[in-house]
C-alpha cells in the first residue's frame, strides 16, 4: 500500500503537469484560468481518495489517475463557480478567479472544466467506465443540487436539521463517497465492495461537513488559517445555528434572531454573542456528538470491508486524519 | 424515412415530457429554470439532426431519442450562460433566466443542464456509447473555445478571415457536426459513414453561421423576428465586418472605424451608415458567395454518401431549408 503522503505526491505531481499543459493551450483566456484555479492547491483530498481506493485492490494505480484528475477538476469548477455566486473575492489567500480575471472568463472556464471532468474519465481502460461515467454524473448532478438547497436556505428561517443533513450529504458527502467508489471502479473491484466504500465516504463525508461547521465557530484562530466566525457573520443555517434555534427557551430565541435580523452590527461582538449563546445550549458538545455518530457509522462499514485490516489500515488513517484536523 | 415535420413534432413531444418531468422536481430553484429555458423552443435544429442521420441507417429512431435530448439541452445550456455573459435580457421575446429568476440561479441551472446532457446520452443503448460521449465532450469542449475566441474578439481589431472561420467552426458549426454524426453512430453506423456526416455537418454549419450574420444585416425585417443591425451596433466582428475593413479604401475604412469608436449615436443611423458601406463594397454578395462555397463543399460530401438517394434526400432538404431561411 502506498502512504497517504506518497498519494498526495502523486497527485500533486500529476495535478503540475496538467497545469503546464493547460497554461499552453489556446485560447489562453480560457485555459490558464483553469490552470490558476487548479493551482490554488487545497488538501486534494478527493484525488488522493480515488488512488487509496484503487490501490485497496491492485497495485497498479496508475489506471485510477485520470479518474483522480477528473474528480478534482470537477471539485474546483464547483468552487470556481460557487465563488462567483456567493460573491467571494479570495480562496486560499488568492483572488478569486472572477476577480483576477473578471465573471464571464469564471463561467466559461468553468463549464469548461465540468466537461474536462469527463474528458479525463473516459481515458480510464475499464470494463466499469460505463458504471464510473453513470456515477460520476449522478453525484455531479447531486452537488448542483445540494449547492441550490444550500442558496434556498438563505432566504429560509424554518430549515429543519434533516433538511441541512440532507443538503451537505449532497454538496459535500456524495462527492468524497464517489471518490472511494470510483477508484474501486477503476480497479475493477465487485460493485459490493464499490458500493461499501460509497456508504463509508457518505458518513465521512456528513461527519467532515459537520467538522467544517464547528471548525468555522471554535477553531483554534492562529491554526484555522481564515477568519473565525464567518459563518455567524452571513446568519449561515449550519448544523449549530439550527441546534441552536431548536434547543433554545424564547428569550433566548429572540436574542439569536435579533442578532440575524440586524443589519448594521460590530462583527466582532455578533460572533462572540452568538458563540456564547452556542456555549450556554452546549452546542459545541452536541455538534462533536452528530460527528462522532457518522463518524462511527463509518467505522462500522469499514470493518465490514471484506479485507486484511493491514490492507485497509491507510483507509483508517485517512478517515482519522480528515476527522483530526485542526483547519 | 420520417420527414422533417414529423421529427419536428417527434422532438417536441419529447422535450415536452422532460419539461413536465422537470418541473416536478426538487430543487424547484434549480429544475424549474431549466424547464422554462427548454419551453422557449427555438428551430430544434440540432435534435432533428440527431434523428435524421439515425434514420439514414435505421427506421427504429427511438435509440438516438437520448442522443437528441442531450445535444438539445446542452444547446440550451450554452444559450443560457451565453445571454448572462452578454447580458442579454431577452432570448425569443421572453425574459433570459438570468432576469427572470437571478444570475446565481441561472449559472447553476446551467450547470446542471450540462451534466444532465450526459445523463440523456448514456440512456443510448448502443456499444458506440463510448465513441458518442468522447465525441460530444469533444464538441462540447470545442463550443466552449469558440465562445471565448468570441469574446477576444471584442477587444481586437485585427481579426483574420481565417481565424473568425475558426471561431464560427468552433462556436456553431462542431455542434451541427455532431448532432449528425451522434445519430449516425446510434445507429450502429460505420465509422466512416459518420465521419462523412460530420464534415457534411461541419461545412454546413458555417454556411449556417454565416447566414446568421447576412440575415442580421440584410434581412427582411417583417420576417426576421428580432431587430435588424443588433451585430453592426454592437460592433460584433463578423464576416461582414471584416470583409468591409479588408476590401475597403483608406477613406472608407476610417468611417467605418469611426462608426466603431462612437460612444454616443443614433442607433438607426448607424445601422444604414455602415450598410452603405457594406452595400458599396458588394459585402452582400461576397458574403453569399463564401456561403455558395461552404454549402457546395458540403453537397459534395453529400454526393460521396453511400445511400441511395431517395434515402439520404431528406438529409439534402434540411440542408436546403437552412440554406433558405428568412429568420
Amino acid at each position: 500500500m502506498h502512504t497517504i503522503k506518497e498519494l498526495e505526491k502523486l497527485v500533486s505531481e500529476e495535478i503540475d503537469r496538467e497545469i503546464l499543459r493547460l497554461n499552453n493551450t489556446e485560447p489562453k483566456n480560457l485555459y490558464e484560468p483553469i490552470g490558476y484555479t487548479l493551482s490554488m492547491g487545497g488538501k486534494r483530498l478527493r484525488p488522493v481518495m480515488v488512488l487509496l481506493a484503487c490501490n485497496l485492490f491492485t497495485h497498479d494505480i496508475t489506471k485510477a489517475i485520470p479518474a483522480a484528475l477528473a474528480i478534482e477538476v470537477f471539485h474546483n469548477f464547483t468552487l470556481l463557480h460557487d465563488d462567483i455566486m456567493d460573491k467571494a473575492d479570495m480562496r486560499r489567500n488568492r483572488q478569486a478567479v472572477h476577480k483576477k480575471y473578471n465573471e464571464n472568463i469564471a463561467i466559461l472556464s468553468g463549464d469548461a472544466m465540468s466537461i474536462m471532468a469527463y474528458n479525463y474519465l473516459q481515458k480510464c481502460e475499464t470494463q466499469n467506465l460505463g458504471k464510473m461515467i453513470g456515477l460520476f454524473s449522478q453525484t455531479a448532478l447531486e452537488v448542483c443540487e445540494g449547492q441550490q438547497f444550500d442558496m434556498d436556505f438563505e432566504s429560509r428561517m424554518n430549515v429543519s436539521i434533516p433538511e441541512y443533513l440532507n443538503m451537505i450529504r449532497l454538496k459535500t458527502a456524495v462527492l468524497l463517497a464517489c471518490s472511494l467508489k470510483t477508484g474501486a471502479l477503476a480497479a475493477n473491484a465487485s460493485d459490493q465492495m464499490a458500493d461499501l466504500l460509497y456508504v463509508f465516504g457518505l458518513d465521512l463525508g456528513i461527519a467532515f461537513q459537520l467538522q467544517d461547521d464547528l471548525l468555522d465557530v471554535f477553531a483554534d484562530q492562529e491554526k484555522f488559517g481564515k477568519k473565525i466566525g464567518g459563518d455567524i457573520v452571513s446568519n449561515k443555517k449550519t448544523f449549530l445555528l439550527l441546534k441552536a434555534l431548536e434547543l433554545s427557551d424564547d428569550p433566548t430565541k429572540k436574542e439569536l434572531l435579533d442578532w440575524i435580523a440586524k443589519k448594521e452590527f460590530d462583527v466582532q461582538e455578533k460572533i462572540e454573542a452568538v458563540r456564547s449563546i452556542y456555549t450556554k445550549l452546549n452546542i459545541k458538545e452536541i455538534t462533536q456528538m452528530c460527528i462522532e455518530d457518522f463518524y462511527q457509522s463509518a467505522i462500522n462499514v469499514w470493518t465490514e470491508i471484506d479485507l486484511a485490516n493491514e490492507t485497509k489500515a491507510e483507509l483508517l488513517l485517512l478517515a482519522n486524519m480528515i476527522m483530526n484536523r485542526d483547519h
